[in-house]
């Protein structure tokens, strides 16, 4: 068992050659007890079959006991076929687990439209069972990256009453400049004891925080998934109020950890925009400017010039559909401050922003003066890379 | 007087080196009599100052007698000066064609944030007013281009009852790949003679079906005007119901005609999608459809490297926001089947459609099986040219 994954998890991986890759493919986490099962699914009308069958995990039992992850086909648009394959996926697992195939959760990435190979999975699996146990949070993580820079998880161990759990984040997708349809895999694990209800809740209001508020080109993808299993293997019961608060605490931090890494990925020229928009008349005007700000082409391809055309930021918050007055708004870039209360401010400030401009994470900070809403986003910047990468992605 | 301007209209141009061009950066057009004025404007809270004066002009007067156009500075946040300042070039023409200053439609593009430089307008107002009646239609369109890569203008005559009319349509900007803040600009002019409402009923409907299906980058900018200006010197009439349906077709052609060129604007590599979205529950979500796919930054990379990869155009429609079922949706690359019913379509056509991606017009069919309502849409794709050309404008 791994420092890196809480009590009574196993992670096995194998190579089951879905895209040629020379790594891994295929990856499974196996709990030694039903666990109380968390998610937050895609809201795209297509969504894949595995994320149909997850969905039904949810509704139907709302715990599981393992996850199978697959990367090279996304089994989504993938018709009829697509379930029968995934639920084939499911019973694999299952027949060689002693569990049942509803225990058993499948999350897929990579080209949509395309059947899972059977017979490669057939041909893994048992490399797959064998390996459970063999590899850490970062062994797992690595088996459903796609092109992905860098693998991205996280563990942090919670001080309880009853004694320490722990919770342990694994992602994949969304990097910087490499949005592979965007789709965004997270597996969160605990072995805290947690009531589903408490579970759901706090899941819900986390990611809302964290994965809900950064982006790359503002797809949402066919198989976005994020899936909590706390299967209570500690021993430690979290159902106090103020417990619940630091558990809730501990996983918005984490979840806030990786999904930062999620938008910083990237080979060296990609740049984060931290976009904080305040004195929205509330917090979904204030949401609807950071957006609109993250998303615009304009704004993306400027940051990652390094040229200080802030007049491209005031464009996408006078098109956003936010309320206020425009003789109102301030902007700046950097820390600098470039439109003052509806007016340029004309300094001698150009140069010193043109070097900060160079840094990796650049600061966005607007006020609309229309009230106390406020919402803060990161986006990613659009390069040469993210083209290149993005161009050409199927062949 | 050219051949390819309507009667009792002249066109004169300058180099006033707003931005050291070395070629024509301020146009202008007189009326030789007052012309009734249509118009529309962009919907962005920001619009610049000579869109707000322009805007007070169609309401207070509904006729103008001159265009002032300017590259270079946008004049857009920029404050009250940048009202004085756009007020003072509507009085330098004034001044030297004995016109009053509200005869005077001013529009400008360029670089937002920065003032006019009254200096240079002072400097160059003579060699303007002494340049009238020497440019044609090209001539006067050179003179407020900023990266377009060519001159966009069309011309017609419409013979009606009473004699030949004529309609001229002089625009620039939103290129493929140099969005140049994406700021269109476009004049109208005929020497038909209209009746106000009329002229500016046809000019909303035309505008609706060409320019408003056009997209770029999705950015709406803070100077987008289009002024129609009929002087009626033909001294022919439109107004019967028959002969104003003539006429508006022909208006919408030519303003078909010329958004096509907007975004078939580049240099070589760029791509036009032409995006025909069916079997809508209305218009309205047909709509929602078409732009989200002509949006995605995904669908564009994709298009731009030739990659047949139509998952990401399916996920796009999922997330849309439009009602449908997904079962029932179909969809089309280059006129080959690729999803059918919720199904991905399995054949040997792989390489034909490779073939057919490297044409310059890519055609999209997607329907959706809920309903009558369509939508048509082009949209460019994002390539390393887009970056390129965005990522350093300013400098």
């Amino acid at each position: 068992m791994f420092d890196d994954l809480p009590k009574g998890f196993r992670a096995g991986a194998a190579e089951a050659g879905f895209k040629k890759l020379g790594r891994d493919d295929l990856g499974l986490i196996v709990s030694d007890c039903p666990a109380v099962l968390a998610a937050l699914f895609t809201q795209n009308v297509f969504c894949a079959a595995p994320v149909h069958i997850c969905r039904e995990i949810l509704h139907n039992y709302g715990t599981a006991q393992a996850v199978i992850a697959n990367s090279g086909q996304a089994n989504a648009c993938t018709g009829e076929q697509g379930f029968v394959n995934c639920r084939m996926t499911q019973r694999m697992v299952a027949e060689r687990t002693c569990l049942t195939p509803e225990a058993v959760l499948p999350i897929s990435t990579g080209v949509i439209g395309a059947q899972l190979k059977m017979d490669l999975w057939a041909a893994a699996m048992p490399a797959l069972i064998e390996s459970l146990g063999t590899r850490d949070a970062e062994g797992f993580t690595r088996a459903f990256m796609t092109t992905d820079a860098f693998p991205k998880f996280a563990m942090r161990e919670v001080s309880l009453e009853g004694g320490l759990v722990r919770l342990t984040v694994m992602a994949k997708g969304a990097g910087m400049i490499c949005p592979n349809m965007a789709t965004m895999l997270c597996v969160v694990l605990t072995d805290a004891a947690i009531g589903r209800e408490q579970w759901q809740a706090m899941f819900g209001r986390a990611v809302e925080a964290t994965f809900n508020r950064v982006s790359v080109d503002g797809d949402t993808s066919t198989n976005d998934t994020i899936l909590g299993l706390a299967n209570g293997a500690s021993g430690v019961a979290v159902s106090k109020r103020d417990e619940l608060e630091k558990f809730e605490n501990t996983l918005t931090e984490l979840l806030s950890m990786v999904s930062h890494m999620l938008v910083m990925d990237g080979e060296g020229a990609g740049k984060v925009m931290h976009i904080h928009v305040h004195g929205a008349m509330d917090d979904a005007d204030a949401r609807l400017v950071a957006r609109c700000v993250g998303h615009s082409q304009l704004v993306k391809t400027a940051i990652y010039g390094g040229d200080a055309n802030w007049g491209r930021i005031v464009t996408a918050v006078g098109y956003s559909g936010a309320h206020f007055n425009p003789d109102e708004v301030s902007l700046s870039l950097c820390g600098i401050e470039r439109f003052h209360k509806g007016q340029p401010v004309n300094d001698d400030k150009e140069e010193a922003l043109d070097m900060l401009l160079k840094d990796k994470d650049i600061q966005i900070d607007i006020t609309l003066g229309a009230g106390r809403g406020s919402y803060d986003f990161q986006a990613s910047d659009l390069g040469h890379e993210y083209v290149s990468l993005n161009a050409d992605y199927r062949s």
